[in-house]
C-alpha cells in the first residue's frame, strides 16, 4: 500500500474498477512472475476459510466487492458453507482482442454442507492465467515471458488466482451497480414479463 | 484539467467511475453553485448541437463513456438526429438513503427527423439536481446552501445537467462492461426464454 495511490483518499468518482484484462494481465501475470506491481493494492490471502462476509478488512474492498490473490485448490469449503462453480470459464483476451490471456470462473456462495447448502447472492469471479500448452498463441506469450524467469517462478505461474467477491443486492441504490441495472433496463425494456423493482 | 490527478495517467485498474450520487453532489451540485470542484475534470458543452460520436475530444471521455456539464434545454436535435426520453426519471439519493438530491433522465438516440427516426444503441444520462419546491427535504437542503450562496446563483442553481454518454455494445469485451453482463446473465440464469451471446 505503500504506492503514490491512496485508496482512502481517491477524489470524488475514482475508484479502484478493474476491467477483467487489467487484472489478469497487469495484476496476475506480473504476481505470478514475481514481478512488482503498482500499485500494490491487493493483498494475498487463502480464500477458502473465510466465509464472504468475513473478507471486509482482510482483502481490497472498494465498493462492495472484495479483491485478493489466492492459490487454486479444489477445496472450497469454508466455515460456513461452500463456493460451486456455475460451470462456465470466460476467456479473457488482451484488450486487443488478440491473444488469449486468462479464463474466468464463476461461482455461487452456499451456506450448508457440502452439498446440500442454500445458495445465497455471493458471487465469485476467479481469474487465472492460461496454463502454457492451452493455446498456441498462450505458449508463444509465456515463452516470450520464460526468457526473463526462471523455471521456478515458471511453475508458480498457474498456481495464482485472483478473486473478486460481492454480494448481489438487488435493492443496492450505489451508482456503480445501478448502472449495472441500467443496462439490464434498457436491454430488456421491450420484454414485458420482467419488471424491475423501482 | 491542472489537478493532481492526471487521467491519462491513472495506475491500472483505477478510474473514473462515478456513482449517481457522485456526480449529483459532488459535481452537479457544486458546480451549480459556483463552487469548487476537485478534480476538475468535466467541460461544459452544449449537448444538442453534436451527435454522440462527435463527443469525444470535447467531453471528458472514460473507457467508452462521456461526460459533461451543460443546459437543460428542451432542444434535444443534433446534426443528425434527436435524443428522446425514455419517459423514466429516476430518484437519486444521498448516501445515507435519506435525502433526495437529484434526478436521472435516460434517453435514447435517433437518427433522422423528428420524430421519425431509427433508434441507436447510443444511451444518454442526463442528471439535474431537484427544484427548489420538489420536497420538503431537498428544500431544507438547498435553505441551508442558500446560506452560502446569493439567489443570483440560487436561479442558476436548476439549469446545470451533468450528462453520460455512451453507445450500448452488445458485443463489448471490455471487463468494466462484460461485469454488467455477468450481472444480467447472473440474474437472468433462471429465465430460459432468454440466451445472452457468448
Amino acid at each position: 500500500m505503500g504506492d503514490n495511490i491512496n485508496l482512502n483518499n481517491l477524489p470524488p468518482g475514482f475508484r479502484f474498477y478493474p476491467s477483467d484484462e487489467e487484472l489478469v494481465v497487469h495484476f496476475l501475470h506480473r504476481k505470478a512472475a514475481l514481478l512488482p506491481c503498482h500499485p500494490d493494492v491487493i493483498p494475498d490471502l487463502h480464500l477458502y476459510p473465510y466465509d464472504p462476509w468475513d473478507l471486509d478488512g482482510k482483502a481490497m474492498g472498494e465498493g462492495k466487492k472484495w479483491y485478493f490473490y489466492s492459490r487454486r485448490t479444489q477445496s472450497r469449503i469454508t466455515g460456513s458453507g461452500y463456493w460451486q462453480s456455475i460451470g462456465v470459464e470466460e476467456p479473457i483476451y488482451s484488450s486487443d482482442g488478440q491473444i488469449k490471456v486468462g479464463l474466468k470462473k464463476y461461482s455461487d456462495f452456499y451456506i450448508g454442507e457440502p452439498w446440500e447448502g442454500v445458495k445465497t447472492n455471493w458471487i465469485m469471479h476467479e481469474y487465472r492465467v492460461l496454463s502454457s500448452n492451452s493455446t498456441s498463441k498462450s505458449s508463444s506469450s509465456q515463452r516470450r515471458n520464460s526468457k526473463i524467469v526462471s523455471n521456478k517462478f515458471y511453475n508458480d505461474y498457474s498456481k495464482w488466482v485472483i478473486c473478486r467477491v460481492y454480494e448481489r443486492d438487488e435493492d443496492d441504490d450505489d451508482g456503480a451497480e445501478l448502472s449495472c441495472l441500467d443496462e439490464v433496463y434498457l436491454s430488456l425494456e421491450d420484454l414485458d414479463e420482467i419488471s424491475l423493482p423501482n
